[in-house]
């Protein structure tokens, strides 16, 4: 199987040698290895590549524009900071060995295919996840999505020029749009249900895709000596982020909902300075929106900081009849989950969309240990094919 | 007065414009224009500047070697991040500026008189504070010294050598020492003890620095999607931050001592990712060495990880002869600190060393809202001068 070699190909791009994981960000000389090798995978395929206003990639066989909207099959190839190989990238190139099966067995499209690869999914640079398929979609107003910086100052923009793509050109692209008649991503499970489902299954189709949203907290203090300021004299943020983590986690519980920080700045950061400024950010999730809410209440409320939304993603279904087609067709499990995918982006813009994962031996996501047996990737690119069949 | 001047000559050298505070850290382009700058203003006083082995500065006036050892006044230039103008400057610009005034009253020393700058006070970039002094008293151990990391992973070695200083130099220098009959270190306040006092006084005397140190906690987790892992799947280091964070203020309160958490690295530190390990930094001090313990034993069992200490200070009492007799030359309070000091270092080293205070108004340190009023700093050099005239 084609899939193998590719995959053996992508190995060592980004790859992090102390921890083992990917750094694959946005418009980085990674991110621009990762595009040119798909560019010259889609090439050998007889495949154009052409970018979108946002940079995100469309290989088509067939004339989306002269033959009608066609069926899209991809994911994107970025990577959260020390993240896994596969989240990403096995969705590109299952979709790749699913066309090489495909046409090993002569089969043809009655409607053009494609293959895409968004932009910026993870948002480990600039902090909007999904940010190729938001601006695509209009879910990401242009000019924020331009000024958004990296932790060196460098906005979007800036970041984009540099890597040969014209950032003037970014907003909603009604005509990349109108050639998706429908999308399907297929992506590494990231959690547990799939291994522990009753029934043996490597493949499962999404149900939905939880509402989630990130925050960011703003803790001032005042910064001062830690040798000489008495206890009672301090205003030390450090206080104010333990009682936010505390309450992440306790009104998460309570309310049947995720809660994470994962990301701190702290200033001025010296060992024996008292922090005048701490900036943490938390990821709220969970299947019913009024309590993912609450959560984010409860923790602003701790840490005496009202939370600023930086992006919010309400519940998104996938189409119904489309995944019960597919879950029919491939026998598979039907699950909900609670990451963001560019699949719910466009479902919420309307285009019918489904989402297939492939299992994850231990659930593990986002870090170096990501795995899925290369048996079940294989599982992943056939069924990923009968899918192409069922709908090109 | 010369101190006006000269004050006004470093207010822009490694100045942050967005904080408005100081980024001078130890062999940095900032720091090689700040020894610029002192061996400039020795010179222009007839003084030649002599590195040791550690890189600090001694300017001489008379010759030590041969007229026995002499008094040495004089302090360090570098910051913590963000810091403040005062801390350590107040005391070479004060020392350089009492010589002025005593030689303008045409007073002339009965023993050699110096002036020293001492290297990495402050500890911001390589982790260990007063390292020039510790490394030339063998306090520090040369082949730890030379192998400390910064943030980017560049050695004390390489930042020296890259600054003309030759780091196998490095170590115990008791030429050096053997120079230094005296010691006294001027010094803005970092506390409120001379503004609180009942009687007003612009300049104190130090009786003691309290023992402190540096501790490292290693928090491990295992680095996951936010979004996908079931709360009692996690092993989120986060938690134990908080933990550690609320001990620490818990402990020293109990404790009658400062614990204070004010740098941190997340690891990987997106904002969608379960950290898989978290580093803090403990700095604690106080008046007794079992109750500092006790702080970071009670961190260390809260965070479930031994603290790694990074350096210890014993308590430090100054000479009391000396301190009396600058106390009563100055008619000046007594009071302890709880910050480490060069003067500490040679006085654990058997030189006999003494500090002054000059009054913050505030008593913020280490901040950029760390100040003294002008007058209070003539004050200082005016109480220099006297210092220098009764033991020179």
């Amino acid at each position: 199987m084609t899939f193998d070699a590719m995959w053996a190909d992508l190995q060592p791009v980004g790859r992090d040698r102390r921890s083992g994981g990917y750094r694959r960000f946005a418009w980085t000389a990674e991110d621009g290895a990762l595009r040119e090798w798909f560019t010259g995978e889609a090439a050998g395929r007889g495949l154009d590549v052409v970018p979108d206003r946002a940079g995100n990639l469309w290989a088509w066989w067939g004339d989306p524009d002269a033959d009608g909207p066609g069926l899209v099959v991809g994911s994107h190839l970025d990577s959260v900071p020390d993240g896994g190989a596969f989240d990403g990238p096995l969705g590109v190139v299952s979709a790749l060995a699913a066309l090489d099966v495909l046409r090993a067995r002569g089969w043809t499209p009655s409607r053009p295919l494609g293959i895409a690869v968004f932009s910026d999914e993870e948002g480990a640079r600039f902090g909007v996840a999904c940010a190729g398929s938001r601006i695509i979609t209009g879910a990401l107003d242009p000019d924020r999505a331009r000024s958004l910086t990296d932790a060196d100052g460098t906005t979007v923009a800036e970041a984009m020029a540099a890597a040969g793509h014209d950032p003037v050109q970014v907003g909603p692209d009604q005509t990349t749009l109108a050639r998706v008649g429908t999308f399907v991503e297929l992506h590494v499970e990231q959690g547990r249900a799939l291994v522990d489902a009753p029934d043996e299954a490597a493949v499962g189709v999404a149900s939905a895709i939880w509402p989630h949203g990130r925050w960011r907290l703003d803790l001032r203090g005042r910064a001062d000596h830690a040798g000489t300021t008495r206890l009672e004299d301090r205003d030390d943020p450090m206080l104010h982020l333990a009682e936010a983590i505390t309450a992440a986690r306790r009104a998460a519980g309570e309310h049947d909902a995720l809660a994470t920080i994962g990301k701190l700045r702290v200033e001025p950061g010296g060992v024996n300075a008292i922090p005048s400024r701490i900036t943490a950010w938390l990821d709220a999730r969970g299947p019913v929106e009024a309590d993912v809410r609450a959560v984010v209440a409860a923790v602003g409320a701790a840490a005496g900081s009202e939370p600023v939304e930086e992006s919010w993603t309400g519940s998104t279904a996938f189409d119904a009849g489309l995944r019960d087609r597919l879950a029919a067709l491939l026998a598979a499990p039907v699950l909900p989950t609670g990451a963001g995918h560019d699949a719910g982006i466009l479902s919420a813009a309307g285009i019918p969309a489904a989402m297939l994962f492939v299992r994850n031996p231990t659930g593990v996501s986002h870090s170096p240990e990501e795995h899925a047996e290369p048996a079940d990737c294989h599982r992943g690119v056939e069924a990923l094919a009968r899918v192409v069949e069922e709908l090109g």
